[in-house]
């Protein structure tokens, strides 16, 4: 027996995950810590850089050795040493005097300032013209500048660019703790579908979703483990699902979810322990037959068997959905790039629509193309580089409005 | 003695990849295909899907059947029987009958299109009421409609995204040849530098560059290796160039790249075996300290040694060249979004110039907000979210320009 439908839009569905937990963290090497999201809130033991350091190469002055200095009444200033690079210098910088310092070294004593060496002129070994006044604090980063000792650098839920790997190291965190690279099941179902090394009888296709539903997972930084095609047979598929529940954080089945001859999948879905379905049907389009159930702690994804509405499920769902299980704040990373509609489109109310779009840049704008094409055809998908999405009370869109697109 | 100075572009150090060949090809599973680029040509061996195929669950008929049916006036058809999924249906639809048929299934001879199943009414067994005609071809796609036998469906230099991935696994393709990832050697270089599990003394500060270099090379899906950090010494730099060139494709060393007191890594890299340099300074900012070298086949880049340069140089200008050496095509793949610019910024004119710009989403536009602070603090490389380029012969841009930022 059918249940009834539980048709949820697609912020009821976002809404769900606060139900499930993020996955375990470990300690992993700072080194290999980019894509992964911080597990903890990194601070600061010491002061970063820790002393005053040089931004340019030049000479190290007080800045008031300077005041007054131009191209026409150079300030002339004695050598008194250089600043070898790492190390701690042991001279002090009176007035009149200047040092070498290059980029990166430590200020000595008495110095608040570098002159950079394009506005000076060596005189001889001991002297040196000044063409340019400094500031003090000119052309160097003091002791705190960049991050004070105890300061939070990075919280818990960050996820690690470059730039927070090259941070967390740069603060001494060798060895940093972060979550885990979810794994994710994915199962493909269908009598029609055979496995890809299978010359396909007449009536049967190969499985196109293991392949493109693995593609998004990977490119989301977690892990896709593929449990194969299972025939149309409840028995079989229960045992998937229960292989799939027991080796990864979330399973997701391809097909099978439209209400048809085939709905079986959610009664096994249904029929597994501790199971409640938690959305059967979306207002979104493609993708109205999507399943969200709890198994257990995990949660289970029936996607349409359509190979287009799979890939945007799991684009516009299923990925944002998973972030939040990799322990990702809920800030919205989608990239959106705003574009311009090159013709006027329809569009039904009651539902959020995605189009598949092409992009084009023309005299500085970025022009969004939709992208013709029946929604069964993968093609349509390897022309496209975004998604236009249209909302749930806009009935159409007309050429020339300004867009934003989601790209693929 | 120091070379004379070779300052370049950018667009003319993009040229110089043409020197330089294609890291070599492999051939691996198309499972693993995702973020590779394929090095050769596919065509399809068959037509795809390969046969009729039902867009929807419905009943399938010939459109003739279904001319003039209504909510008012609607038809009604027998139902000659079902198409189970995956088999080759052996009956013919005539006029005035239905075949049940799911999502996906082949149309049985004499059908040519599927009317929903919203659309009509199961009267009993043996009957079904039609409220809406269908035209021919509605609501199936064709045997060659997603691609026709021998069309080259995917080109060599093709990055592999999931749905690039699926076409290829829907073709038949279990195994790709694709470009290798290339290797990439990261040196260290200055005497202020300490690893980061040591505490620096004062002058000395933590390898930041190897990481934040790595994780950008782990972004653009290729494979860092870390030779550690070399002290201010030619015979010990030479060594490190030596077993990095064998090691790996291109190699990349921070520091050291400045006019000063320091400038002797120009001279390591041309004393390397059949070495040239191509380009000794580039018209960027920041990173005009920026070295490009051959060495034997190849390349080798000198970067600067602070940290927000360094970056910017590696995300401008070697990660570009790389997606060359990688085999991907020409195509301009830089994410730039368009924002508009919170206040007005002085440039000079004569270089190409990178702000590091924070997004802000505002009644539906992105502002650019300039991070403020010194190129030498990696505290504005994480407030930022992109990069704002503004040209050679641009003095500066006003508030509210419209601006394309490169995501960071």
């Amino acid at each position: 027996m059918n249940q009834f439908f539980k048709v949820k839009t697609l912020e009821e569905v976002m809404e769900q995950v606060k139900d499930f937990s993020s996955v375990e963290s470990e300690t992993i090497s700072v080194f290999d810590a980019f894509s992964r999201v911080l597990a903890e809130n990194l601070r600061a033991k010491k002061d970063l850089p820790g002393f005053r350091r040089a931004t340019m190469d030049g000479y190290a002055v007080a800045a008031s050795s300077t005041f007054g200095a131009s191209e026409s009444t150079p300030a002339w200033l004695d050598i008194a040493g250089t600043v070898s690079m790492g190390d701690i210098p042991e001279f002090t910088v009176e007035a009149g005097k200047a040092v070498k310092i290059s980029t990166g070294g430590m200020l000595p004593k008495g110095a608040d300032s570098v002159v950079m060496v394009e506005h000076t002129e060596l005189i001889d070994d001991r002297s040196v013209e000044i063409y340019k006044s400094v500031a003090p604090l000119q052309n160097v980063i003091e002791a705190s500048e960049d991050f004070a000792e105890n300061e939070t650098v990075l919280a818990e839920g960050t996820f690690i660019r470059p730039q927070e790997e090259g941070l967390a190291a740069g603060l001494g965190f060798s060895k940093i703790r972060v979550y885990k690279r979810p794994r994710v099941g994915i199962i493909s179902t269908g009598d029609e579908i055979v496995p890809i090394e299978e010359e396909p009888l007449p009536g049967k296709i190969r499985d196109i979703n293991s392949y493109t539903l693995s593609g998004f997972i990977r490119e989301a930084h977690a892990e896709p483990v593929c449990y194969g095609i299972v025939k149309d047979d409840p028995a079989a598929l229960k045992k998937a699902f229960e292989k799939a529940l027991e080796e990864t954080d979330m399973v997701i089945i391809s097909g099978g979810s439209s209400v048809g001859t085939r709905d079986f999948t959610i009664d096994v879905i249904s029929s597994l322990p501790d199971a409640e379905i938690l959305a059967h049907g979306m207002s979104i389009s493609p993708g109205k037959p999507t399943i969200l159930a709890r198994a257990g702690k995990k949660p289970v994804w029936g996607l349409p068997g359509q190979v287009v509405s799979a890939m945007v499920v799991l684009k516009i769902v299923v990925i944002p959905f998973l972030n939040r299980l990799k322990g990702l704040d809920d800030r919205d990373r989608t990239i959106r790039v705003p574009a311009i509609l090159s013709r006027n489109i329809a569009s039904a109310q009651g539902r959020r629509e995605f189009i598949r779009v092409l992009l084009e840049h023309q005299a500085g704008r970025i022009i969004a193309k939709p992208v013709l094409g029946k929604s069964g055809l993968i093609r349509t998908m390897i022309h496209a580089d975004g998604l236009l999405e249209i909302g749930d009370h806009v009935e159409g869109l007309e050429k020339g409005s300004f867009v934003d697109i989601i790209l693929l």
